[in-house]
Formats: C-alpha cells, structure tokens, sequence
C-alpha cells in the first residue's frame, strides 16, 4: 500500500451511541448465518488456490508497475481467467495512470572510499544530469536538523538518516524529502530506506515536488548504507557520492481496474465491493502490496460460486489499479459508479499483506458496526473476530468519502515493513495456509452483508 | 567464519573422568581471581571502544577478502594502532594467501519472463566465457535428486534448490555442488543461497573443485529467485538462464597474521593466544565474520593493560589471515611457531559473531575444563557463564591438532547466518554493548590462564 492508505487506515471514527431497533434485528439475523460460515471456512481452506494463483501471476507477469505492460499482461490474465471462472461480467474498467519509468541508476560512494552502493531511485522523481551529480553529502536526522544546517545544504546530496518508528512517521522523508532538501538549496535527496529491518535492502515508494522549488532527484539508500554515511559524516569525514538516474515521467497510459461479479439473485442493483489493488512498485513481485489483496478477494467470489452460494444482493470483486503512485484506479471507480454509489452496501479492501488474518477495521455507523461485529465472530476460528475501530483503505477512500461504509481488511502486520516496496515483496513470504484463512473472511463478511434481509444502515 | 570453521566448532570431546590433585588446587585457586573479573567487566562495559574500532576499521578499508589492498590496509592500521596502544612487538607475521577476484557478474533469466536475478558468484569459481553461459535450468532439491535426473542435466546450469536446515547440511551445496553438477555434464552450478532468512539477499563463500571433473563456475541465487525458478520448473515451463561472470584466480598473495602481546611477568615464552580472522568475504563489511573477532581479542588486552594487569605469562592476540578461503593463516602461525607449541597454554577463537556471550567451548583434559568452568562462573553475570563439551575454531585448529588446549568462544548465534558471507555483514547488526561484553570474557579468560600459578594441565 502507499502512504496514503496506511494513513487513511489509521484514522479513528467517533463512534454514536445509538443503533435502531431494525439493526437490532439485522444483529440478530446474522446468527442463521453460522453454518454457512463454517461450511465456507472448510471450503476455503481445502486448498492452496489462492497462493497457487498469486504465485502463477507473480512469477509469469513480475511486477506490475502503473504503465507497464507486466501490469497489463497481468490484467489480461485475470480477466480470461475470470471468464474461465464462470464470474458475471468481468471487464477492465478504464483508468489513465501516470507513467514512470526507473531506467538505470546506480549511487557510488567516492569519499572516503569507493564502493557501490544498493539504491533504488523513489517513484516520480526526475532523473540526473547523464554523467550522473557528484556532491559531498549532508546527513541529518530529521527535518528540524536540516533546518538548523540550512546554511550547509546548499550545493550538497542531503541524506536523512531517519531510523524507522512508525510507517507513517518515518515515510514522511521519503515523500517529503526532496522538497525539503531543494528549499534549502540540496541537488539531491536520499533517504534511509523506511524499513525496520535490512539485509542492505533498498525500499522504493512514491515521492511527491511541489511548485515552488526545484525538483531534484531522490533515492533510497539501504539502513546499513545510510549508517554508514552517518558515522563517516560524525567522524568529520568528507563524504563525496555520485548518484545516477535516468528515471522519467512518461505521457499517462490507458490501464483498467480488474472488475467482476457474483449477482445478487433479489437485489442485483445492490452492490457489496471487495478488492485490493493490482498495480504494484517495480521490484520484487507485489505478491503482498498488493497482488494478494487482489487473489484472495476474487477467490473468495470463486468460494462463493463453488459453494453455490448467491446472495440476494451483488458481490463485486475489484483489482484496483495504480494505487501506489495516483490513486487513479480508486478515483476512477469512483467517477464511473457515482450514480450507484448509494446502492454501494459496503466497501472492503485489503491492501496490508496477506498474513494470517486479524478482523476488520470498519467506519460506518455503529448500528452498521453492531452487525459487522456479529459476522466478525464467524471468524473466531481464524484468530479474526476483532472489528477494529476506524479502517478502510486507499482504494475505497474516494467512495467511502461519499458515505460508502468501509472495511479494511487487517492482518498480522509483523513483519509487513520488512518487504514492502522492495525486492523482497516475494511469494515465499506468504503462507498458502493463511491466504486460505484470508479467503474465508473476506467471503463470509461479503456474502453475509450482501445477504441479509436489510441494507447494512449508514447513519 | 568459513564451513570448516563451523564443522570443528561442532566436535565433541570424549570426557575423561579423573582429575589430579593438582588440578583440583588450581580450580581452587581460581577463586582468587573473583574480584580482578569484576573489575575486568566493569572496565570493560564502561565504553564502546570495540564497536567504535570495528566501526572505523570496517567504514574505513571495506570488506578484507585475502590478496585485497583493503586487507593489508586494515592489516598496516592496525599495526600502527596497536603500537600506538603500547601493546609489545606489534608485528605481521607473513602468509602467502589465494588472491581470488570477483569482477564482474550478472545473472539474468530469459525465459518464461526476462528479468535481472542478484546473484554472488562463489569463491574460488572459475569465470564463465565473456559472453556468459545461456542454458536451460535444471532445478533439484538434493544431490540425490540430481542422481536420479542426471540423465537431465548434460548442458543445463543446475540449480540446487535446498532449504537451510542446518548450516553443516545445506552448506555442502556450496562447497560440492559444482563437482557434482558436472560430474553429470553441467554447464554451471547455482545454489539457494545458505541462510534461513533473505531479503533477496544472495550469500557467497567458498566452494570446492577435484581434480576430476570439469571446473564449471559456480553461483549463489537468492532464497526468493531459487525458489521461484523452482515453482517455474515444476510447472513445467522451461527456464532458461544467462549467467556471466570474470572471476579469476591470480597468482598467490602476500597477506600477514597480526600479532601483537601483553608481555607476561614471569613466564613471558609462555603463551595464551586469543583472536579471529582478519580477512572477509568481499561483500558487506566482514563486520561479524570476523573482524569482530578480532578487535574483541584486542581490545582484551587493552582493558588489562588499562588495569595494570600483567600476568605471568604472555597474552599473544592474532588477528589470522585468509581463515575465508584457504586458512593459509591458521597454517602459517603453526609453522612459524612449531618449535613454541609446548609452551603455548591455551588457544581461544573468536569467530562465530560478537553477538551476546554464552560461554566457552572447550577441548582438552578434564583436568583443565574442570579450571575453564571455574574461571567460567565469573561470567555468570554477562550470562556467558556456560562452558560446553568440544570447542575450537578453524584458525586454532592447526595448532589444536598439535595439542594446544582450545577453546571457541561461544555466543547467540541466532540471527548469525542472516548475515553471514553476505551484503549485510555489517556494523548495525552488532551492539556496542554486547561486543564490550565479549570483551570481558575474552580478556577474563585470557588473563586468569596465564595468571594462575601453575600452567593449565594438558592430558
């Protein structure tokens, strides 16, 4: 996931103190619906087909970056496959995405010695000059320290050095680095990668320019590299890099969010969404951000199908595309559905791995919350009964924003940041096991809420 | 530390079960020596020398693999670092070492999908032709299977898939897999990297060619591509493989054993040596593997002379050279001090990481461990109290075989082999107090056996 959506999961709703009597009701509704949870649990965990999917997407296409052709490949994969499911309708949705390109690059340490350094250039930024920007490097520990050497940035690669906390406190250099270290004349950023664990593991991720300073180019160095640096620079050794990009921002491409349905045999119209997002950064294989949020989704429709289940109201599987550099998928879905918006019962994402499930986190109303805490102890098998306060996710933003109930699907995060937006974000860090687990959730909060008597209440 | 290294550390001492009565004096004596340890440990907890001398040494020369000008540079400061110290006859000893060169390497997969694979070749491996070997992978998961395929593997580069389970079993991957690869018409040899643990991370080390079968180059994958081209395999899609690389062997190299002494007082030709490996791998900062090792072993007698500690007989550390591939160091101090073995007490290696101390291990007379376990309750309160059956390390083992009494020093190995012959080899894995923790108990060994009255009993 990008930034955005971890922070959007972050934010806590105000709960109300009152639920209506017809939600009372709709509560009590929800416990016909045991045994069927229970039969889709075994149906879910009786195989290994949502990782054996995700690893034959993820080794056959790669890694599914917004403009490339991996990403398309992939979507054209899902859909025949769709077709092949039997699933209603599966179309690619038209969305324009941004279009950057990494090119080669590469970040050498000159003084006080040469080597080579890992290094993968942040998403969005402008390229270096051809023959590469050598500097002497800058290294700070946070914003408020480069403040205070403002006089000594001009002309330098400012490093920061920011060792990981939280996600969302520590990717805050990785977005706003280059803006902060061109305002105060740098010729190039880098950053620790946002991580809290290395194996000299670069991490990529999105960064933003702003327009009122120079765009510079900006990269990530691994934990070990950029403590390295940091020791050298308190020694009072003078550090010279050449850092070397080609990266360029191309004209936006035609990409498609990934769409398909099981029908609602009384309430067609009435649509419960469920999905992660199918772009992915450019390493690895976006088997956990998010590819997997996408292939356990889509099988929970397969389990569905399979179990013969078709509930009085639509079950739409969505793939979104170019979550994590434009959110163009999220807003396109947005646009095109905007006159079924209110028809939207729930919106579900995962987009946080696809470790062993944990529960949901919902915003909605608390009559809403009564209900999907109710479904929530069908997955205490799982480990996954907790209804988290607050959640929902970048994808579903857009829609949730119009009202749209909203849940993010949450896992056992551990070890999440280990992988995330680098070369590591690989299959054999998933589980089949606990993918199956993830399919059972995510299929029995859909099917119940998009089968019972009443609409989930909004306010 | 290198395969052999982690072999001999595993052996195990058949117990004798008589002691003399002249041990049991000696054992008695050793509590004399309660109050010395304490003060040894409270010197040497009360800085972070050892992490700061590593952390230059390592940021300074870079990783030191034998016949490199980063080893002799490391070797020459801290020849001049050591006089600077007043440590007695700082000297280098000379070896002469394989100079094995890495150059350039790259592998990359063609087909089902194109893409860059990171890789390190092994060392000793011959060099593929300039334009790299292009052949179809034959994956397997042990020796054996290679047996029942071999009819398969006649011009294909063939991967040995093989999960870590222990070091001492998957590490014979490495050392023997191209000998068996092509004793069945391979055309080059991969391995799953050796470690239980990767971030992509690809590890090398040594390997091994006989003198009857082709020399085919050799290379280590990362746990995530190993893996992949696996599922690839069995899928049934044909993998095909470019792998280049200019590794080459030069002619022999002039490397040097660091040695330098706390002269004893009374019995100055007796010796206590204690050290590690000055040389690395070429990856990383050869910051654990074993540069720790040796800056420990020195900065014990730092904190003794520091103290005013001059035993009766002398302290000797030796950083040895070449312990990675070849231990022409270990060989060379047995010979240079052939004629001195008698009077050598006791040797001490450090190579397993200075990660937290756990204790000793020991092999040599009953006599003598019943005196070791003794001086091992002073370091009950660095939980490093232990003194476990069979003990040594690879450098020590020349003189070990001669009879010089031996002891490993032992510490938490857990995340050791994340690390180790790899990228990530380097100063963030290692805590400054946990290194002068080391350095307590090598110097409190160290100093109790060449102070106790009496020389430790051999047989």
């Amino acid at each position: 996931m990008s930034a955005r959506g971890y922070l959007y999961t972050g934010s806590v709703l105000l709960a109300a103190t009152l639920t209506t009597t017809t939600a009372h009701a709709q509560v009590e509704r929800v416990v016909d619906y045991r045994e069927v949870a229970g039969r889709i649990i075994q149906s879910a965990l009786a195989d290994s087909n949502a990782w054996n999917r995700l690893a034959y997407m993820a080794d056959t296409f790669g890694p599914r970056l917004s403009g490339s052709d991996n990403l398309e490949r992939a979507i054209d994969w899902i859909l025949e496959t769709m077709e092949r499911d039997g699933l209603s309708n599966p179309r690619g949705e038209p969305a324009m995405v941004p279009h950057w390109v990494r090119g080669l690059e590469s970040a050498e340490l000159l003084l006080p010695r040469e080597t080579k350094l890992a290094m993968l250039g942040l998403g969005g930024s402008v390229a270096t000059p051809p023959e590469g920007i050598t500097a002497e490097v800058l290294v700070v520990s946070s914003f408020e320290e480069l403040d205070e050497r403002a006089a000594e940035a001009r002309g330098k690669i400012v490093l920061f050095d920011v060792p990981f906390t939280t996600y969302g406190a520590t990717v805050r250099y990785r977005s706003g680095g280059a803006v902060a270290a061109a305002r105060v004349g740098a010729v190039a950023a880098l950053i620790r990668s946002v991580t809290p664990v290395s194996l000299n593991s670069p991490h990529t991720g999105a960064m933003n320019y702003d327009s009122t300073t120079t765009r510079i180019p900006a990269a990530a160095l691994t934990v070990e590299d950029a403590a390295m640096i940091h020791r050298m620079h308190d020694r009072g050794q003078r550090v010279v890099l050449r850092l070397r990009m080609e990266a360029q921002t191309l004209p936006d491409a035609v990409s498609r969010n990934v769409v398909a349905e099981l029908r609602g045999r009384e309430h067609p119209e009435e649509v419960v969404v469920l999905g992660g997002h199918i772009d992915s950064w450019d390493v690895g294989q976006g088997a956990m951000d998010d590819g997997g949020g996408v292939i356990v989704s889509w099988e929970a429709l397969r389990v569905l199908k399979r179990l013969g289940l078709q509930p009085r109201r639509t079950i739409r599987v969505v793939g979104w595309t170019n979550e994590e550099n434009g959110l163009r998928g999220g807003t396109a879905y947005r646009d095109r559905h905007a006159q079924e918006l209110d028809n939207h019962i729930l919106a579900i994402e995962s987009d946080g791995g696809v470790f062993a499930p944990r529960g949901f986190g919902f915003t909605g109303s608390n009559a809403a919350r009564a209900i999907i805490s109710a479904i929530g102890q069908f997955l205490e098998p799982l480990g996954a009964a907790t209804v988290f306060p607050g959640g929902g996710g970048a994808d579903i933003g857009p829609i949730t924003r119009e009202g749209v109930p909203g849940v993010g699907h949450q896992v056992d995060g551990t070890k999440y940041f280990w992988y995330h937006h680098s070369h590591a974000d690989t299959m054999d860090k998933l589980d089949p096991r606990e993918m199956a687990m993830n399919v059972a959730a995510m299929a029995i909060l859909a099917y119940v809420v998009a089968d019972l008597p009443e609409r989930l209440p909004r306010q």
